[in-house]
């Protein structure tokens, strides 16, 4: 039974073999969202702070904070934003940049236990990624690839992984903190990419023992209907063991797998999350059926 | 690699574990539709002749066919229904009954290689079912209970399973005609259910290698959103290995999870199909555009 703590200042989550899924919403992420660049470079942290109260307010247990905007000031932006977002929310944070620095920074203005996302397989990366990760004594997102880059053969990609996982290990880092992504591929182009995901998903669970993540609508790439593809692929992925992913909760289609892969793993215990997600046909109902009530009485 | 071959007049399906999931749609049956069970107890087919229509064209590749209505000539009403379905569509049936003599009725009626549903695992139906299965060449479903009732113990329901499976080749009956009910049980009662299904689907893919199929809408008994949890259970489950289901193919969510599973498990070859439902909004949408165009050229 593998265990990943996270923690901000006053909220722990553990993503976890028996815990629920847990949702890392992707949305604080200026890459192709100009408007949010342009904010967050200016100083303007209004929109980061409503995108993580509604992803929260959404389902997402944890939030992933980037702040890779080009020719700024990556660091200085990056901790503020982290900041900004503690101060709104309460959920762990992924602290999340290629930039070592970066990093650095985030971790420096973050109050709790964070997920770094993330470090790779390339040597460069093992060497200043694994000694900040040890240092602050946080979970790490290990993607599985290398110097040689994405390899299409999941053997190869596993053993990728276990090395990450060894070097964590010389590094103090034990390997209930390496969450590893397993690189989701487009299905549209690779047509075997989701079977081999959720094989190289079971052998990570199986024979590494560690917790799981990826960013899930990669796999839905220029395909329709992507959030209904998501939604199968997240369902499918959480049943072979993956324990967490980078997903926008904002998509009702993937709350609903999410939710319905807890109820079916045995999760969510007596389906009450299940329940009282899908109830009422909307939120106000409760609301409606008092007017109802007071309708008939006036009646 | 497990092939169950079914077949009508002029069209061959396969379920199998290489194959593209097998919906076998639910809604010819009376149980619970009191007025398709006065219309069939009248000889009035006219509904049953639509709801084969829509189930196919929904994407049903094989029919359920259940006419078992209280005091009513049960083997006659089957085999009418049987010709009436017959003769409008050419998807394989599934002759459903727990009646041995409509099951023979409906075997007498029927143009090509039925599915026959069902056999349990208990002595009687064993004695008299799998004769029937022999002598029409057929294949069968077999429904993991047997005189003690449905287990709670998934070793027990693989036993009831294996042992259906053993008493099928003694006569005749090879296991890829055997097609395994695991008996999905509401989770909204059994907390576990879901997972023990899983479980239960993998072993009796991995070890007994045969092709399963379940009623699967019960797994949402008394829950809302059904139609939501039961795309989740279907995608889940395909995922561990069930390769067909007797379900509702005319719920959105149901055929999503089944054709998103398609394409994860690399049975939907260059996503053909996931684009071919879903590149449109709606199937209109190809003629909608159309008017819009003459709309322009008139303005």
């Amino acid at each position: 039974m593998t265990n990943t703590l996270l923690s901000s200042a006053s909220r722990e989550v553990v993503i976890g073999f028996e815990q629920p899924f847990v949702i890392i919403g992707e949305r604080i992420n200026p890459t192709g969202r100009k408007l949010l660049a342009a904010e967050m470079k200016a100083g303007d942290f209004s929109r980061v702070e409503a995108d993580a109260l509604a992803q929260v307010a959404a389902g997402a247990q944890v939030l992933d904070v980037n702040a890779g905007i080009p020719l700024a000031d990556e660091p200085g932006i990056l901790a503020e934003t982290i900041r900004r977002v503690q101060a709104v929310t309460d959920v762990p944070l992924s602290i999340d940049s290629s930039v070592i620095e970066a990093l650095a920074a985030g971790l420096a203005a973050y109050e709790g236990r964070p997920l770094l996302n993330s470090v790779t397989g390339e040597d460069e990366s093992l060497e200043r990624v694994l000694p900040l990760v040890s240092k602050h004594s946080c979970a790490v997102v290990a993607i599985s690839n290398d110097e040689t880059g994405i390899s299409e053969d999941i053997d190869v990609r596993f053993e990728v992984a276990k090395k990450i996982v060894q070097r964590a290990a010389d590094h103090g880092i034990p390997a209930s903190d390496v969450v590893v992504d397993p690189l989701v591929m487009p299905v549209g182009a690779l047509n075997d990419a989701g079977r081999k995901a959720m094989q190289l998903i079971r052998r990570l669970r199986t024979e590494l023992k560690v917790n799981t993540t990826c960013g899930a609508s990669n796999i839905s790439f220029g395909l329709p209907n992507r959030n209904g593809l998501n939604g199968v692929f997240l369902a499918m992925a959480a049943g072979a063991g993956m324990t967490s992913a980078i997903t926008n909760p904002l998509h009702g289609e993937v709350m609903l797998a999410v939710r319905g892969a807890n109820v079916m793993l045995g999760r969510d215990p007596e389906c009450r999350r299940w329940m009282q997600a899908y109830r009422e046909p909307n939120p106000d109902a409760g609301a409606g059926r008092e007017r109802r009530r007071s309708n008939r009485r006036r009646a």
